[in-house]
């Protein structure tokens, strides 16, 4: 199949209309408190960690000041256990007043003057998961106007507490609610994850239509056993998945959680991978204040970002799962180019995986190949056999440019069939195997 | 109860002799090739990966320059696939000719002038694992004397492709073989793993008389996983384990894979922490040419390697799971000394844990403690309570010196019960929670 098709197939065709705030074009990126920070309220044993201000103007100083705001992690998101067990005289949600003394709407200008945005949480239901104060049916507008007021940039709207229909009445209700504060609130749901994240519980047509992103599955945790749940139930429901998201609806597989304690080198270098060819948001939740060099550059790796940022918003899909433990997985990209990635689910040792572009739907002669993560570059035809070599729970990963355009028969690529020329050892995974 | 009851409950009082050939009075520590080059046999495509001698000399010149013998990693050890599929004339086994052009013999000279030992693997049965030719027992006496001839160090005996009567005859056969050379060989035994690692199949008087190190369990793979199935098997079965062990008789889980893809820093620090604790063989298996910096200074830590290397030779303890996942191990240590863990088997974020050194048995007043990581020191009382911080999936390792003699009663120790000067913010993660 011409990979031309895979692409109609993907999404060109699906008539599907996000949702009409003009937000969230590509993907979402920033920073969220839960997987790393949680519930930790002990702002009295534990005040450098606890969900305080001190931890989001922490984490502000740092998106902004170490290069993170200019590569598009912008938005700063507060989750559960922020808001004080009581509302106020109006019946208002209120933040903590220990542990957020000076309110969210100040926190939410500290965000702006440093040009970054502001999360909030929210949850459908009597209470939040963690047993604060929820937005039942009758508080949803009241709840939508009070974070308009206080100039916040993105609801995360949890499901916790509250049953079925409640949850098919309140989530578009929130809709509606925000778009009708006149303020643009980025709408995250987490609706679908408590439908069991299919059709034909989950509505995806109506999801864009309302939702800007949407949580379809179980939360993660600093694990890699975890990432392989995620990333292995996100592509074996690719059909559905990939037909739903585009620009300003996107499915979330959940934060990236490299920099946190759980996942090594390789490991984290395959979430950041999987998580752009799934079109993931990218809310990072870790530590930015001790983040290692090792995670911070995987994290800022710019041509990663760049694949997950693609204009086009089409989710990439698994092409290939063989036997040896190999997956192929592949994006659609703007301007003809596409993003390529090989990864390994061995726990030996690297697999020398021997494959050709053809074999993986590309058929237009030469292109030009590069490697996300070591920078290097070389030109391979299509029909030629080449090796890749992928660590034990790593990725090799490729931007692959547009194919060349037809060239004058005096050049050297068209005289006979011989490529010796392609990846001579430049590109240090994409190795002929005539060469080794 | 008392630590010292503990003690002669470990090991003190069991009165297991080891074999008598005076090698590995403390765990051995080296390099085994397996876990990370397995039956990489395709020198033609990946020389530099291949099993082959130049793997050897590679990774012994590291071992030679890179700090590792200084520190006792003194064993390089080849695994399967390093055999020709013939024997010789004479009914020898032989190296591969292609891939070992010079002979093992060659090889171990190599490592003696550098102040390495050499050890080689056989398997007791037609075959070894990977299909090469094993031992029979008919094989014994002459594999021993050819290993001898070659002036090897260790041999690794595994036990693919025999039956239970075979491998009762032919391990303490090859035992008495090697004897017989006169040339003192370390003695590796894979049977209780091929009998299930417990009495009553497994009789461990009987193998702590005949080898010197045994593999009780699966082969380690490159996996947090794999670690944890380990841990787990070995403390859930440490009494009979703990029995067993001592000077010259060692349980061994395998492998070190620290350095290679699968774990983080924090589960690397546990792998070496845990094994320390267990006062298991510290082989590794990874690639010295090419690892990295955290990787190597966890391995080269020298607290850890002496508590794993004590002359004592108790293998330590679980003494506690708590219900919040963290587990509390112990190991008795020369000089009145000992090692204490804190291991957090959680994924979410780290975990304050509060206990009191007499919770955990010591009783006998004020204890220097020493963070095997940070190297930070502090005094502790017994009665203090105080608070450690475990990462998920991480460890808190403490070498605890002998507890302070009675001090004359001007001694600010001694005036009143208040302690505030153990730990002020001294040891990065114990912490009296009054200065919190």
């Amino acid at each position: 199949m011409h990979w031309t098709v895979l692409v109609l197939a993907s999404g060109l065709l699906v008539v599907t209309v996000a949702l009409d705030n003009g937000l969230m074009r590509t993907p979402p990126m920033g920073w969220l408190a839960w997987e790393r920070f949680r519930c930790n309220t002990d702002c009295e044993h534990d005040p450098k960690n606890c969900i305080s201000e001190n931890l989001f103007t922490d984490m502000a100083d740092r998106l902004a000041e170490d290069g993170w705001r200019e590569l598009g992690y912008v938005y700063i998101s507060i989750d559960d256990c922020w808001a004080s067990m009581q509302r106020d005289e109006q019946g208002r949600l209120q933040a903590d007043p220990k542990r957020f003394p000076r309110g969210i709407h100040r926190l939410s200008r500290y965000m702006h003057d440093r040009g970054l945005k502001l999360g909030i949480y929210g949850d459908m239901g009597t209470h939040t998961c963690g047993g604060y104060p929820g937005t039942p049916l009758d508080k949803i507008e009241v709840d939508a106007q009070t974070f308009a007021d206080w100039e916040v940039d993105m609801l995360k709207f949890d499901g916790c507490y509250s049953n079925t229909s409640e949850q098919e009445q309140g989530y578009p209700r929130m809709s509606k609610a925000l778009n009708a504060t006149g303020r643009p609130i980025g709408y995250s749901c987490s609706w679908p994850a408590y439908q069991g994240g299919l059709p034909p519980q989950v509505n995806y047509s109506l999801l864009a239509k309302i939702c800007n992103l949407w949580r379809n599955y179980n939360d993660i945790q600093d694990s890699w056993d975890s990432v392989l749940k995620i990333v292995d139930w996100f592509f074996d429901n690719q059909e559905v998945l990939i037909a739903a998201a585009g620009p300003g609806r996107w499915n979330d597989p959940d934060m990236l959680i490299i920099g946190d304690f759980g996942l090594s080198m390789e490991q984290s270098r395959s979430q950041m991978a999987l998580w752009a060819i799934m079109a993931a948001p990218l809310f990072m939740s870790n530590d930015l204040r001790t983040i290692n060099s090792g995670a911070r550059s995987i994290l800022q790796n710019k041509m990663a970002i760049s694949i997950n940022q693609d204009p086009l918003g089409l989710q990439g899909r698994r092409l290939l799962k063989e036997k040896s433990g190999i997956e192929v997985f592949w994006r659609p990209l703007s301007n003809e180019a596409s993003a390529l990635l090989f990864f390994s689910r061995r726990n030996d040792m690297p697999y020398r995986y021997q494959t050709s572009l053809s074999k993986l739907n590309y058929t237009m002669g030469i292109y030009k190949v590069s490697d996300v993560f070591s920078g290097k570059s070389v030109t391979l035809k299509d029909s030629s056999s080449f090796v890749v070599s992928v660590n034990p729970t790593g990725v090799v990963m490729w931007y692959i440019s547009a194919p060349a355009k037809p060239r004058p028969l005096t050049h050297q690529f068209s005289r006979g069939g011989r490529f010796e020329e392609f990846g001579r050892g430049d590109l240090a995974n994409a190795i002929p195997p005539v060469f080794l």
